[in-house]
């Protein structure tokens, strides 16, 4: 081992210098906008490079559907995070080859795996400004009929864009409905696994490290796209071949320092960013608490239904852990919105700009904006308490499937183009993945007992905040209690057939009238709710219609004044492609401490208990007790840093984006945000803000020393 | 507020250079063999001051049984950690007057209130060697006879010092029996609370932030020693005065820095760090792991007997802090051992000591006195877990009283010198406080509860592992099973009157006969395992005795071994005075992670939640708010400082002690370690062992800013 440490002297005097933090998450089109920025902070390229999504290096950055990933290998080489692969990991894992236990490496082509079903690689080759055509007289319309207008258009130019075959397309609202663009993606259908390291080098930390730094997680795995021979996206099949990818990334070996420029492109899913004070008090005043409330319910409840070792647990072990990282992620915003002052920050931002719109007569028309959305606001987070139990009842998983496939019945009376999205004709390979997915996440012992659990919470409402068509559909009367209630739902898990998938997927055909003769429990549930689930929609649509035509003028008076501070405005994320830079940077996270920006392979062997989470490889032990650092080491570090922390400005969705330094070559891959992070959705705050990365050293190291996978190493371009 | 932050370049540079971590718990007739390092360190006085007991600082120094203190006034005024005082506090409170959560400050001496009873503060006096006295002739003799004569003689010397009256005496054993010291120390008995802050600031973070850092507790307290006016030790009286002590520590409101010299004087509890590798195993391996499932379920099952806000909860809120807090102790000792490789350390330290003694053929002796002490730790060691279960179904608490008073009548038949030391007249007060406050702690319902628990364990070892006379007394046969117990039990609680302090305090006369026809159910049992428990002890007391005569071979040959690979040895902990001396120091408990050396003011406000343990009092928020620093914040913080870290070498018993700079000015109180420094009462380890102190500064700062205590303030010597 060779570790260094804190000197007194050194200690006093890094406490000195001010913080560069990087906010924004910016559209390729802005980075002309911020070039003197990104050279400052050191970026060695031309910026306007960046803006070209099908030059270099955009072209090789790519999207998986909630995550991001890279094209590292002429041969469509793709790497991501572990945790991003892991599903088409487990989707291969049996008894006798686990996978996920022992990591999974092809040894050449012909030994690759399917990736789970409905995996794909969006490539984005177009992006193109729809405001015009989106909004052109919509302002008039009453509430509905815009959304209305507004969906029916998103409809239209997606229909027309998907002309082209093997592509997929989106119209993706920037700045609350004020612009609109057009997104072109090319959809790879055929994704295979190349290679993962097992869970105890992918995973390692698991739950526990979740969110946390110090991290020693190396969470890479490595997809392939394949394309039909002639070069178009098609389904698997053995005859497909490599896609070429125009632009692949160069994987660094020299990787970075302490300061270092770095950037990270990629598809971060949603922020808050521009949320109005009403809204962020009715968040973080109700909704995030009462909700983590009961999210810690839902996992007591699910662990108690579910024993560890069980068959059911292996089925909810995913929604655990996505239940898990839930209400750590709540916690930690709650947490974070109090340490910070969230609401206080909010009520002096809206101040600020009002002050400025106040200030002159000619913005008049903002303040009247200002003043209906909050109203607006209001009322939505009215209608969400009156429908939050209402919601957590609609939950079972039979009954959401009933619900699906009543609406689709429905839909598909309709013509294609006139459907609600999500029920078009586009979407129907989605529907049935889904719907035969739900066996491997199905108990219905867990099932009700979860049913059973918000039963009682929406009994324990007033009356006059249930919901009447519910309570006559179950038959819950004033003087049902929860003693009752397991009687009152032993049946529908008796007489359900919605349990089998060939009997879901078989009512994908079905007629609305056939449904509505049904004698399935779940599914005369569903039918009775139709009507008032459709109701719920459309005031729901109103309200969307509504602020459709008022948050624009919000966010032109929010954006003007941005300007005028001096602050270069960059839409919330909505899972399009963005661009974050920054430097390496440690932290202090907490009066009294500080997050060292780089973790090495001895912290690693320092965690190590041998039991999951924290249980190396014994190779991978041995060669850190050898200090057998290869050609991986930092010298400033003393050894292969394993992961490291970024000031730059990402969320969910970001998962797998590549990192890069400032000659655009991949240093590491961003996969996690710190615990005191997590509330930058709402309000970025320099000081707390940190990205955390796996390193590209410690990712060649483990393919190169522990999991012998030198080919892959060959066949992608290393620079030092 | 006006925090700074961590830059990447000087966080690079911060981890080039070596640790100087101070390892050693100096007697004071140690400090001049060791003046050139505390003068490396900056001791800024002659090092031989500090051996002068009577003379400047050291004379200031006191104990209070348990914890550290010292005077800080020419009237008797006494600085220790609240923590340490807190049981006063809780003494004095009542419903009306809640003292812990108000806090208590006397205007004036008359206001002041008498400390829980027993409350101490020993001043040490005199410390003479007497080893040639304790050990003449020992070495022939037979284990039981040896360990006999030593308990004489330890005796006989404690009663002879004990004529002078208002001291009390101890013969304390240094390197495991190689040498012995007759300690003489005033016993002040009225002692009298002065000054504490509320729980929201003394007990700041609660049981949350105990072991931790970063830490923001303002753990500090005063008491004031009161005497006869003609200056003799007296119980309370009214017509006491304050003691005038011969010196008292001057306090520094200028405080220290990053990097500045300390020291700390105090009474440590115990250490293990001489202890052989069989001990370290068998503690390691066995001992620890098992009690710490037992303390998680022992914790469990008082939780669940005493609910939140139940009268016996208020009764165990004391056993279950202690509870907690010794499985966090054991858990982080446990993880601190894995992580630092204690078992392999202490593997090699043989190793080497071995080779240095297989080196000479003159220190054979050695060997074969190692060899003898390693097998002797086997035996201990599997004594330790025959008796396991034993002695925790010996637990219930009337069983123990019931136990102490048989014993306490049995040891009165014979003349007080031949007494067990703890049954002589000088221990009776003792015996009479501890068996009068067990109404505080007792509550039937719990520990039949507890009791239940622990039968549980002991119903489930083999027949043969369990004791014949226990299971007879009880009842207990191979087919009792874990469902009959409550109903064997519940006559203990039922028919015992020993749940009366009446009852338990006229038992102190009776003789052994009158206690065995007692028909108490309690009271039978002890009567019953009287001799049991008599054999248990005589088999103890006989490897102690074969113990007394190898381990000071083993030191012997340690010690040399230690100065010439050029380490200065020092002693076990034993609770007699120390001093431990280092710097101001940070560290880097993990991997990725770096402790900063100072909390700050900001720091409180960030980690409050309203919510106890973190609920400050406003008027405290407010002035951090508005950075109200007074005179004491510190330049190259920016702010107050709260709590510091140190390198010192420190464990329990230690809290209160004076942590002084190198002019021996009060610049704080020691009263904590990092989770990562637990383990260091085995093994010394420079890179994670941190003590943490409160600062004078920010005690100066609550007294003058917040508690309006300014009348202390100028009762002090204060200093810049």
């Amino acid at each position: 081992m060779s570790r260094k440490f804190l000197t007194p002297v050194l200690l006093g005097t890094l406490l000195s210098a001010p913080l560069a933090a990087k906010e924004g998450m910016f559209t390729p089109d802005q980075l002309q906008d911020i070039s003197a920025p990104l050279r400052a902070a050191g970026l060695d390229m031309p910026p306007e490079a960046l803006a070209d999504l099908t030059g270099f290096p955009m072209g090789a950055v790519v999207s998986l559907g909630g995550c991001s990933a890279s094209f590292v290998s002429p041969k469509g080489l793709v790497v991501t995070n572990h945790h991003c692969a892991r599903g088409s990991v487990q989707y291969n894992s049996t008894a006798e080859n686990n996978y996920l236990d022992n990591g999974f490496l092809a040894a050449e082509l012909a030994d690759e795996l399917p990736a789970a079903p409905g995996s794909r690689v969006y490539v984005t080759t177009e992006v193109s400004d729809v405001t015009e055509r989106m909004r052109a007289d919509s302002d008039e319309l009453e509430p509905q009929a815009r959304y209305e207008l507004i969906q029916q258009r998103r409809k239209d130019l997606t229909a027309e864009c998907e002309q082209a075959p093997g592509y997929r397309c989106q119209v993706a609202s920037f700045y609350g409905g004020a612009q609109y663009k057009l997104i072109k993606r090319l959809e790879v259908r055929d994704v295979r696994l190349v290679y993962a390291p097992a869970d105890a080098i992918g995973r390692y930390g698991g739950d526990i490290d979740n969110w946390q730094w110090p991290r020693h997680t190396g969470d890479f795995a490595f997809y392939r796209a394949y394309v039909a021979p002639d070069g178009s996206a098609a389904d698997y099949d053995e005859d497909n071949v490599p896609l070429e990818p125009e632009h692949y990334l160069k994987v660094s070996a020299a990787g970075l320092d302490d300061g270092d420029f770095v950037m990270a492109a990629g598809y971060p899913g949603s922020t808050s960013r521009y949320t109005l004070l009403a809204e962020v008090e009715n968040t973080f005043n109700w909704s995030y608490p009462t909700f983590e409330v009961l999210l810690n319910d839902w996992i007591d409840t699910i662990e108690a239904a579910a024993p560890e070792g069980s068959d059911a647990r292996v089925k909810y072990e995913s929604r655990l852990a996505g239940l898990n990282n839930y209400e750590k992620n709540l916690r930690g915003q709650i947490e974070g919105a109090r340490r910070v002052g969230l609401v206080e920050r909010r009520q002096a931002r809206e101040a600020a700009l009002n002050d400025w719109i106040t200030a002159d007569a000619s913005r008049a028309a903002y303040a009247e904006a200002i003043a209906e959305l909050t109203e607006l606001s209001e009322e939505s987070a009215q209608a969400a308490r009156t429908n939050f139990w209402y919601g957590n009842v609609s939950r079972p998983q039979l009954f959401s499937a009933a619900r699906r496939l009543y609406r689709l019945a429905r839909e598909q009376e309709l013509p294609d183009s006139e459907r609600e999205p999500g029920y078009q004709e586009r979407d129907l390979t989605f529907i049935r993945q889904s719907l035969q997915a739900l066996d491997r996440r199905y108990d219905p012992a867990v099932d009700q007992a979860e049913w059973l659990l918000f039963l009682n919470g929406y009994l324990a409402q007033p009356m006059d905040e249930r919901v009447a068509e519910f309570d006559a559909a179950l038959g819950l009367t004033a003087d049902t209690t929860a003693a009752d209630l397991p009687a009152l739902l032993a049946p529908f898990y008796a007489n359900s057939t919605l349990g089998d998938a060939a009997t879901r997927l078989a009512l994908m055909e079905a007629t609305p009238e056939m449904l509505e003769a049904s004698e399935d429990p779940f599914m005369q549930l569903a039918v009775a709710m139709y009507d008032y689930g459709m109701g719920l929609e459309q005031q729901s649509e109103i309200r969307s219609g509504r602020s459709l035509a008022l948050r624009p003028a919000y966010m032109e008076a929010m954006t003007a004044w941005q300007r005028e501070v001096g602050k270069l405005p960059y839409p919330d994320a909505n899972s399009t492609l963005r661009v974050t830079f920054g430097n390496v940077l440690g932290g202090s996270p907490r009066d009294g401490m500080a997050y060292l920006p780089f973790t090495t392979l001895e912290g690693i062997s320092d965690k190590d208990t041998g039991e999951a989470p924290f249980n190396s490889p014994a190779v991978l032990l041995e060669k850190v007790a050898a200090s057998d650092y290869s050609s991986y080491a930092l010298e400033s570090l003393g050894s292969v840093p394993v992961n490291f922390l970024s000031d730059l400005d990402s969320t969910g969705g970001n998962s797998g984006s590549a990192t890069l330094n400032a000659r655009a070559e991949l240093v590491g891959l961003l996969f996690d945000g710190t615990f005191e992070s997590v509330n930058s959705d709402w309000d970025f705050d320099p000081r707390t803000t940190r990205t955390i990365h796996v390193d590209t050293r410690y990712m060649l190291w483990i393919m190169e020393q522990v999991d012998g996978a030198q080919a892959l190493i060959d066949e992608m371009d290393i620079v030092r």
